[in-house]
């Protein structure tokens, strides 16, 4: 491709890409072409020379848009949003434009730099403990992961290294390593902990508000203990998945600080609450957290992926993953004097990330998010009050923030019913999810959650009304 | 950021980004920045309020540009490249504007099945056995990943899960597993094995030529089995990351089927030389390999990352990987129709990656990148011819594709200054490595890649000028 031809694809695309965007609340919310049909609208070999442009976009109209799943659109109450806002769509086009790896200072000093700052502006705008900072006290520091999953891994072989190097009472012994969470915690978690070889988790019990509980969570440890085992990383959860439930933190803290057990909070979806200082109770207690993880894809609008990680101690988590082949040595890594954050994550290679970060809080600036997070809390609750309100359905757990969720009171059969029905409709897009309060036997929620930045009032109440018409 | 802004800023964003790939050649490859300096030309605290497009364009070239190593230069000739084609940064471009998560078949259907048919067509261009294609007679199947670091990872994980269930002779007995790979391997397999909590990896001897030998290989499975550990994974590398050294896979292949070992093949750089027919002796010995992975954005300009992750049979590689949290459970998923991605990887969620891979296919043409590849390899063997010719240096390994590494007869510390010398001047850039041929001391070399896509002929000529007239 000429740059003559990329200038004029790429305007050709930017425009394509603000239509959809624009009308995206106009496409059915999720896709209903049966398993197949997408690859089946495509050549079964690979091209032999090139194809013209508009051959592409018409297959994008064709058969991409009707294949997907639409996470942009004003109804998607589903899952946890995954946002895009127009600032971060430029900041990854430059991403990919220049093309950089950012595995060590020297292979791109901007991209280690830039990211180092703007982690540290979301320390600031979140109003973190300086514990976290680059810049703080100690020997702490933020880095732009992928996923919420790979910052838990992250958390867990660093809490491991710290066990194996001694230090903390999680050093003491020699028996298994044991991690604790609720089941309410992210099947992160226990993925991170198969893929580490630790195959020990103790669930611990959660209240029926699906938080953790923490005398539960001593009792564990003192039990491990006395079974020789070695409890080594405690996940507390700032707003599970399933219900947005807040795990206490402050309490786990001083369970977890005893111990000398690692204390990793995972605010995947919640932690960016804190922008507004009004909701900054959710980072109650990450004085005391050894690591702490939000992600500004979900409701920060900053194109999936990015994931912001800090450590409260990068000795830890940097014994778990540094390597230095001879090919990546270079003078400034050697001195110390710069970070190579190829050491702080699975991968080696990474994208210019920061980009798309820097880009939202520039052009849009942070009231932007602001605002938009006041909007969805305050739907949501009044969405709250219409569903208390009809004798139907019951409010299933605590709703602080932007999910609600919800259950026929005829039962999961009928609360399953409800969500296909709903979903088939292409107007709504909801998921479920199965809890069990202490004491009562599993039950099926639909998760009702407003977070798409397209999201209007209106459209909130139109999927509560949907779900009234079919709620029978 | 209002639709007309950004198409607005996107068109100038698309133009700026032409401008600076055609341009980048007259810049110095390497900032000389120091430590500090990009952070501290921006301001220390978040911005409180928009800021016009223009003022981030102006610290994009004031203090980003400046801050880059340039990996789209002509004259990069260190590591391996990582190229940006235009059709694949509007692929890139595409996929932040449209901002799904593939996680699941469900949560975008054309996400998954177009990711599954461009990595078959990989598999058809590249003539790779039947095995890996997902529509292939067995259970094989092929899954972008982000880097090859985290397809190693996924392949010692899927071994061990191989070796738990006890299939293969991999599985027998209880002992403690483990790995086997030469020092030339990448830095990738040590750390893939030490976050799966496997320590033990014993390093093979390799030849004059930096290939694994296969007599050693099988007297380090014998000895292992003797001392009662289990043998589970072999990584051979069709391309080392030091020399391009290619381990011949067919002879470790008879070793590792019969031991019942996992062997991965690791051809992240030189594996899309397949590409062309020509070169399709890279292949040696895949019919027998378990998993194998290349990375497009190293030979073809296919924007990092995208890492193509195949294997042979894809079940254990879900036994390691697959979790299934209410949250996540669909009714297609729970059929059996479909492949979640999830559970072919680290994280949960992911990127619209294959739209790059696409785009490059359809718009440049598969010819477009045989021609670069041909290009390439026959300027690397014009160069060996050069450095052979010069008495003050020495070609220190094969050169069969596109790296030639070389060294001053002086000694290390003359080829150690030569590199940083001739990277002082900003006209190119190289790495260094060090390799220990068998009964040598170890040597430090000087890599030189001809691996860019802007890269021509004369590029290649002056880089080779420049070590001449530093080499002293």
């Amino acid at each position: 491709m000429t740059p003559e031809a990329f200038r004029e694809h790429g305007h050709a695309l930017v425009d394509w890409i603000s239509d959809y965007i624009e009308q995206v609340g106009e496409l059915p919310v999720t896709s209903t072409v049966p398993p197949g049909w997408v690859r089946g609208q495509l050549p079964a070999h690979p091209p032999t020379a090139p194809e013209p442009f508009t051959a592409v976009l018409d297959d994008l109209d064709r058969v991409v848009v009707p294949g997907l799943t639409q996470w942009q659109h004003p109804s998607f109450f589903a899952y946890f949003p995954a946002n895009s806002t127009y600032p971060a769509i430029l900041g990854e086009l430059l991403s990919a434009g220049l093309g950089v790896n950012g595995m060590l200072w020297a292979t791109s000093p901007a991209c280690t730099e830039l990211e180092t700052l703007v982690v540290d502006w979301m320390a600031e705008l979140l109003d973190l403990p300086d514990r976290f900072r680059s810049d703080g006290p100690g020997r702490g520091g933020g880095v732009i992961q992928g996923t919420a999953s790979e910052a838990t891994l992250c958390a867990i072989l660093a809490a491991r290294a710290r066990a194996e190097m001694g230090t903390g009472a999680g050093g003491r012994g020699h028996g298994p390593l044991i991690a604790y969470a609720t089941a309410q915690a992210h099947s992160a978690v226990e993925k991170g902990l198969r893929i580490a070889g630790l195959s020990r988790l103790h669930v611990v019990a959660h209240d029926d508000r699906y938080a953790m509980r923490p005398d539960a969570l001593a009792a564990a440890i003192a039990e491990d203990r006395a079974a020789g085992r070695r409890p080594f990383f405690v996940c507390a959860t700032a707003g599970t998945t399933s219900t947005t439930a807040f795990d206490p933190v402050d309490a786990i803290a001083d369970v977890a600080t005893a111990e000398g057990v690692w204390l990793h909070v995972d605010a995947a979806m919640s932690g960016v609450a804190a922008l507004c200082p009004e909701h900054r109770w959710v980072n109650a207690g990450l004085e005391r957290a050894d690591s702490y993880c939000t992600n500004p894809p979900k409701w920060m609008g900053v194109t999936f992926d990015c994931d912001l990680f800090w450590v409260a101690d990068r000795t830890p988590l940097l014994a778990a993953l540094s390597i230095l082949p001879e090919y990546l040595r270079t003078r400034v890594g050697d001195s110390g004097e710069v970070v190579d954050y190829r050491d702080w994550q699975i991968p080696l290679g990474r994208r210019f990330r920061a980009l798309k970060l820097w880009f939202t809080l520039r052009l849009d600036g942070p009231d932007t998010t602001r605002a938009m997070i006041r909007d969805h809390v305050s739907w949501t609750q009044e969405l709250a009050g219409w569903i208390e309100a009809d004798e139907r359905f019951d409010v299933v757990a605590p709703h602080p923030l932007n999910l609600v969720c919800c259950a026929l009171r005829r039962g999961d059969d009928a609360t399953e019913a409800l969500i296909e029905a709903a979903n088939a409709t292409g107007e709504a897009l909801f998921t479920r999810s199965v809890v069990t309060a202490p004491g009562g036997p599993p039950r099926t929620i639909l998760r009702f959650c407003v977070g798409s930045r397209t999201t209007q009032r209106r459209h909130v109440e139109a999927g509560w009304r949907l779900l009234q018409s079919l709620a029978g």
